[in-house]
């Protein structure tokens, strides 16, 4: 893309108007924008109406339009413009994590195809840079895991929660306040976002696509007193955590949960509406990428490199996928957690655990601390997901199931502890 | 460069030996190590014999080698095998830094004037990709300030020294032993090679190019139990940081020198031989890039990840130079520091100061806690080099010379305290 970017812009929300607002005052930029469709004929907007349009197709089908940014909730929507447009050869810059993840395979054939520019750097952690890192920097270099903080909303209710001792649905109202939850937040709190942008992170980080529904999820919408006096007693902190791991054997694991941290633990002062990304690079060791994940700036400030990257025709080359490394994602392993059951839901200790490493009971709660497989963690989601409560401890690793029977003919002497 | 890459490598200490064995077993990547020109003849080295050299010219008049991987310590003989090079069309990554601030500018207009390629990310925090983000992903984001731990063994020294009670000479002399620190470690510990990288960071933030003597520079071999006292009293932790920092009117300001931190700052908790960079964006806000700042491995990541944007053509667009947007190196500005002199040397608070906040004086040494013009703290650091101790605190910042008379007739009242 040698000539002028010209814009055609879906969407005039926060980033939206943040982008029109910095292309217009930017000097040292070249770049314009031509049309912008938006949805609601009635709102009020303080710019040139000639601008607006409500046919996407007033942006499609103008050949001058070499460029669109697309900032609109609608994922199907999303996808049916981003994948019109790369057809036509334009470049596609967007934000819109759930289209990209739920379309990730489709959209990279696409751009093979046509020869177009996708690029979606907003998608993953706001401001933090780190598709294009994991792209550009770490591209020759074997990668064992990438763990992190993704999500803005829960982050913040967390910190409150905890912090703050504030209760989790004044905490939520606060985040609505400040505009970094949504109106709806089952998309932030109950994990959704986070796993979206799992998905995005496995493609660029291990070679792998994969479905958000494959990914197991947890978010943080059933936290209770049980729990929370648990992360008191033990001086912990807790974060909705993604967390992607590569086995000896080149399985991928992945999990969305509520992680337990030490006070210690490089995300455990990751606070707020701030995300952190840590990646583990087989030669450069631990890298940890901290920025703001939620607000107009930050988001459009992504936005913004991805259309300087436009100007000097980058696009993702996909590197982990075309080195083609048989890295598969697998649920073929067990990990440590922490799972809370109310009495009325039976005994959390008479599931089908690995072993155990403590349980408590009360006249409300029973929680279990032990080993059990990703399986059937996933069915217990499945059956318990309005009041249950899982979590990583700080110690929980992925343990291949492979490695199941050697282990546990020796190391598992683990005495359970019944109070 | 679509050409495969043949590579001419100068020196084979620890970063050589690792690249070279990373080259070989790697499937993905196609390059080749063709010719490696060293100095010591004698040491024995385990691979083929036939690939070494002791003629740089074997390297430079070798028209099928069209990379230069410079790994020496000489800057003067780095520049001469960069230059010669770059003039010859070849493309250099190099991890060199005193080489690189000292020859910027020329190396700039070099890269320029001939279309070669000249990388350097391994010289600036060993394994982080801050070169290549500051170019790429903040190109058009005006940036506010950089500061961080930019040298791994004066943090690994201090982490010694603050958190487990070790001797500051025994310290020293684990790092040495770890491989962090070298032989003479004045390049280290005296601030050099903070500075240096401050140098190569200003022109890729901020498009400035500055000299290394231009910048207010204190490293930590003077620190003595009174600061460490002082330290310990107020629950600070110590850094050696680079402060590099924008005013309103375009003043780019810079010091090299040990700051004092709360225990919540984001820098307090790096440890040990990590760096971290912290870059305020206009938009973006606060990012936060943490990794290892020394050893081999992560400084040939770093080599590795130039060689591989070599393959898709990358070169550093020196974007902000480019933008010419008036930002001028400045020492017009004053900052409140901590300064312990000895007893012999005289009395701190006579010294010239702004303002003094407080004065404390034993039988040993006397320090003074003030705010201080930059101007007359390079004249004590030029006069006391051996003994003087001049620390940032908390919450210092640069405060531009032309606000003094304004501020000074008003906000200015503190009272000092002389014990």
């Amino acid at each position: 893309m040698q000539n002028k970017i010209k814009i055609g812009l879906f969407g005039f929300g926060i980033v939206g108007q943040g982008l029109y607002n910095v292309l217009k005052n930017s000097s040292g930029f070249k770049a314009e924008i031509k049309k912008i469709v938006v949805k609601n004929r009635d709102k009020k907007r303080n710019i040139d109406q000639e601008l607006f349009s409500y046919d996407k197709f007033d942006i499609l089908n103008d050949e001058d339009i070499n460029t669109i940014v697309e900032l609109i909730d609608d994922a199907k929507e999303a996808f049916e413009i981003t994948s019109a447009a790369l057809k036509k050869g334009k470049a596609v810059v967007t934000a819109n994590k759930k289209m990209i993840a739920t379309h990730l395979e489709e959209l990279y054939a696409l751009q093979k195809k046509h020869g177009g520019h996708l690029l979606y750097e907003a998608s993953v952690c706001g401001s933090i840079p780190i598709l294009r890192n994991l792209e550009e920097y770490f591209d020759n270099e074997p990668i064992k895991s990438v763990k992190g903080i993704f999500n803005g909303t829960t982050n913040y209710i967390l910190t409150k929660v905890i912090d703050e001792s504030l209760s989790y649905d004044q905490a939520l109202k606060d985040a609505q306040k400040l505009g970094f939850a949504e109106s709806d937040p089952k998309n932030d709190v109950e994990g959704f976002d986070t796993t979206f942008k799992s998905c995005i992170v496995a493609a660029h980080a291990f070679g792998v696509f994969i479905k958000p529904e494959q990914i197991i999820r947890q978010g943080i919408q059933n936290l209770q007193s049980s729990e929370l006096n648990f992360i008191k007693q033990n001086n912990y902190s807790i974060k909705l955590q993604a967390f992607l791991s590569l086995s000896d054997s080149n399985e991928l694991y992945i999990t969305v949960l509520p992680k337990l941290l030490l006070k210690n633990d490089a995300l455990s002062t990751i606070n707020n509406e701030v995300n952190s990304v840590i990646i583990d690079g087989a030669f450069s060791g631990i890298q940890q990428f901290t920025g703001k994940g939620a607000g107009g700036n930050p988001t459009g400030a992504a936005v913004l490199s991805d259309l300087s990257a436009l100007n000097s025709n980058y696009k993702y080359q996909f590197h982990k996928v075309e080195q083609n490394s048989n890295i598969k994602f697998s649920n073929a392993a067990s990990i440590k957690i922490y799972l809370r059951f109310n009495q009325d839901m039976g005994d959390s200790k008479n599931l089908n655990w690995l072993n155990i490493d403590s349980y408590h009971a009360d006249k409300n709660t029973n929680y279990t601390i032990g080993e059990m497989r990703l399986t059937d963690i996933a069915v217990i989601l499945r059956d318990f997901p309005k009041s249950s409560f899982i979590s990583l401890l700080p110690d929980s690793v992925f343990i291949p199931q492979e490695n199941e029977k050697t282990r546990h003919s020796s190391e598992l002497q683990t005495e359970a502890i019944y109070l």
